[in-house]
């Protein structure tokens, strides 16, 4: 009995432990949406989420770590798509990539630690961490299509990922123009040609 | 000879003047590059120019009208290439931006901007302004190419901007990869053809 209800003890402060960090993350992530990263302190996310300074220290040395934490588990998680052409797979891509890096709250969020990212190497690290995985994708897709004979070499997939996502990145972060349908088209095709 | 020396006395006043807005101006330049938007407080700013803060306060109402003054008198200010064929126009223009929006401190304080300009629609319209001027620069080559019967029609120019600023932009800011030469080519390639 008694090691039953030490179990059941344990159990709940793991429930407890869990549920806290949920907290902690879920409100940076917040705080980072709407205020950038200037807005992410480890007073702010107490203050937020409930969750005692103590207890978020327990977890996160510091506040770089629990931002990291939070920034690297967000990023993008794009399976690679399989359409059947280069064109179809590049444009569903973009449309990914749009949707999970390029909108709502990860745009501003992408921007902080772009902004960051200048000042500290472990920022640059965690960017340079999610390009990598969008030049796999790339490369995926033209190794694809090199085998269906639609490309006759293959092109460096960091070229491709930069043409691709350059130009969406502008739009989107910089000249705040609208995406629409006909310039996902215009990009992919100035890329396929 | 009373008239005189108030002459006097106000042009020292108008040279002071003149110098302590220069330091403010300078110094918040600096601080911008080297902390971004957030290191830049009017009590940094008085700390490091030795310009008083009511001085300060006295030429701009607040931190942000001191931040959207300095941004919009930096830049870009750039005449527009003239090397008589599209691909060179273009290919200079490409240079010239990258030179001045994208390198050094600038390419910080570009960051920061566009990180706050999701928040501040006064940074916005300043991030617009800037990228009117990189279309209209665009537009003026792509009429001067069709006026030489290179382009058989005008392109959109704000198209055109962002098929070429944008992988720069990418590279420079995001991805951290090296802007080669041959990728500067490369860009211009895939939207001359």
């Amino acid at each position: 009995m008694q090691n039953d209800s030490a179990i059941k003890r344990a159990g709940d402060v793991d429930v407890r432990v869990r549920h806290s960090k949920e907290a902690v993350m879920t409100t940076t992530y917040a705080l980072l949406a709407e205020e950038g990263l200037a807005g992410v302190t480890v007073d702010a996310v107490a203050r937020r989420s409930g969750v005692a300074k103590t207890t978020i220290y327990r977890h996160w040395p510091s506040r770089e770590a629990l931002l990291l934490d939070v920034c690297a588990q967000m990023g993008p998680h794009f399976d690679i798509p399989d359409a059947g052409s280069l064109p179809d797979d590049l444009r569903a891509l973009a449309h990914r990539v749009v949707e999970q890096l390029l909108s709502g709250p990860y745009a501003a969020i992408l921007l902080s630690l772009m902004d960051a990212a200048e000042r500290n190497p472990h920022l640059a690290a965690l960017l340079a961490a999610a390009q990598t995985k969008l030049v796999e994708a790339v490369h995926a897709i033209l190794v694809r299509a090199r085998r269906r004979g639609e490309l006759r070499r293959l092109p460096d997939p960091s070229n491709t990922a930069a043409l691709i996502l350059g130009p969406l990145l502008y739009r989107r972060l910089f000249s705040h123009e609208r995406l629409s349908e006909a310039f996902f088209e215009l990009v992919i095709d100035s890329v396929v040609r």
